[in-house]
């Protein structure tokens, strides 16, 4: 069970495997119609395919939009033998593999992901779905696309504000695989140049596609990749109530920050270390922030977080740089240092 | 991969594993929570379980229900190590077996099926899924369930009509696996004897399992459980647009009477070998009939059923009794003498 990363060059060459299927549906929103389709459109020519475009944002990730996919689907003759390709960021490669996985008993999907984050993070691994009701991802499955195509000119389609939230999912593969400051810190660098980015990019999405081969229903290692997201998650659900403009990659920022303290304090790291960490992860925040007076709040979030097993938390921890643990009980008193850390 | 088969004895042991969930939740329709639920109940007191209520039949078997449950296991703060227990027919199985396959991407769920025709054949073999608008059984997943619990009392909850229903499958895998037609009437004439029939099931439903553990996904071997149900859904379809009350089995029983014309056509069956089997399943079909003029939705019918391919269908037959064939190509006037084969 694997997913073939292809990592298309300019010629988007690589596409032949896609002739043994009966039919495509190229699954796109607003923004990829405009930004990314035209620049592939013409590669699809040859073969028999279905353009649907759904609403782009996170708030139509749910059952509306799985809806007018299956129904669109159904009206257009999907058989066993069609594909299903995603082209878009990380919501949309979401809601394309879950559909793909319940039509019909589940068909095959490729995904084309055009954001940064897409590409080094929420294309590899197989996990997808949609929020229902208040309930964040809870329906979804584990779905591994046939072939993911990483095509790096998409990046120069996005803003600055967007590669920085991709990045910081590539800064945590990487502090969960380097060991010693001075490489992590230039890969960072690396990952800030344009011409360096997408060799980086690949890096960081073999390392990722290695963990989740290794353990795909995530039953122990691939918790690791849980790093910065307990908390991530938690201050993600508080922006979100507080209708706060907060990308996904600005709250694991923060949720770094308080996970790399609490490692600092459970395993002794040296001061310097956490100093180092910190400074680089303050640049990818965006500057958000939280009250002391929302701590409960964010502490009732990580009680509802899908990951909790008998209303205990599992946190996924650093022993030291480039040494994952996953499954440490944190105190509460602990937790709440680390958002003061964070917050003061 | 394959589930836990356990035939339960008067006492209902065997259900001891369950303790290793943290929760269950119980899913059931109006008529088992009346006839099945009292019979069982004792037995789960010792654990932590909920109840939730779907409406009984077909045209609940849609993502209305789904959401229905859905929504009731989140609210009751269902987890990764919560079971999720469908007691009921093919319908509530089938919906059960989708809702653990989608939520919190995939927990684990087990069947106590009440009818014959679950115990017998809808329970086995991981097929789950809703129909879809006017889609049948197109959203869906392949999802084993953990455990099948089959408690041959409530059996005794069924009127002789369900009995025929469930029957009609049991009679389809003898067809494929016994080959002498002395063999195959005494085991159709312990079906219709009280005490003897859940020694057929037994026998009936180890034969499916055995066919899906050789190939789950239905990528092959499989298919031969589709003997008479190319046709039958056809027939189930239309009889369903004509708001006609015909159970499942009576429809499959009508399509195993025109595939076996087929089968006799292709392969030179001996006249008394047909004769024979469509005497046998005449019993079956509860009388149901068509008119010439009705062939036409028919054969349209037949070209969307989900399992054909570039819109051509693959039939599964019998070369002869006992040595099922897949994926033949029968010719449209061929089809048609079959069909006037059963309605004159």
């Amino acid at each position: 069970m694997n997913s073939n990363i292809i990592f298309l060059n300019e010629k988007l060459n690589a596409l032949e495997f896609l002739n043994s299927y009966s039919s495509l549906f190229i699954i796109m929103d607003e923004n990829t119609e405009i930004h990314c389709l035209p620049i592939l459109i013409n590669n699809f020519d040859k073969f028999n395919y279905n353009l649907i475009k759904i609403r782009a944002g996170e708030e139509f990730k749910n059952l509306n939009s799985c809806e007018f996919i299956w129904g669109n689907l159904l009206s257009n003759f999907v058989d066993r033998n069609s594909c299903i390709i995603a082209l878009g960021g990380g919501v949309l490669c979401d809601i394309t593999g879950f559909c793909a996985s319940t039509i019909l008993r589940g068909i095959d999907c490729v995904y084309i992901p055009t954001t940064l984050m897409a590409m080094a993070d929420a294309s590899i691994g197989g996990k997808c779905g949609v929020n229902f009701k208040n309930f964040k991802n809870q329906l979804g499955s584990f779905k591994l696309p046939i072939s993911i195509l990483i095509y790096p000119p998409f990046l120069n389609t996005l803003n600055q504000r967007h590669i920085n939230n991709g990045s910081v999912e590539m800064i945590k593969h990487c502090l969960l695989e380097e060991n010693i400051t001075s490489s992590i810190l230039q890969r960072i660098e690396n990952m800030k140049d344009p011409h360096s980015l997408s060799s980086e990019l690949k890096k960081s999405i073999l390392f990722k596609n290695k963990i989740v081969n290794k353990d795909f229903k995530e039953t122990g290692l691939r918790k690791v990749l849980n790093f910065g997201h307990t908390i991530g998650h938690a201050i993600e659900s508080l922006f979100l109530s507080q209708k706060k403009d907060a990308l996904h990659g600005e709250c694991i920022a923060i949720g770094m920050i308080c996970e790399s303290f609490i490692s600092s304090q459970l395993y002794g790291w040296k001061p310097e270390i956490l100093q180092t960490i910190v400074q680089i992860l303050h640049e990818y925040t965006n500057g958000h922030n939280f009250e002391k007076s929302d701590f409960v709040d964010i502490l009732m979030n990580l009680k509802h977080d899908k990951k909790s097993k008998n209303l205990t938390i599992g946190f996924s921890l650093l022993r030291e740089l480039g040494y994952p643990v996953v499954e440490i009980e944190v105190t509460e008193p602990l937790i709440i240092k680390s958002l003061e850390f964070y917050s003061n």
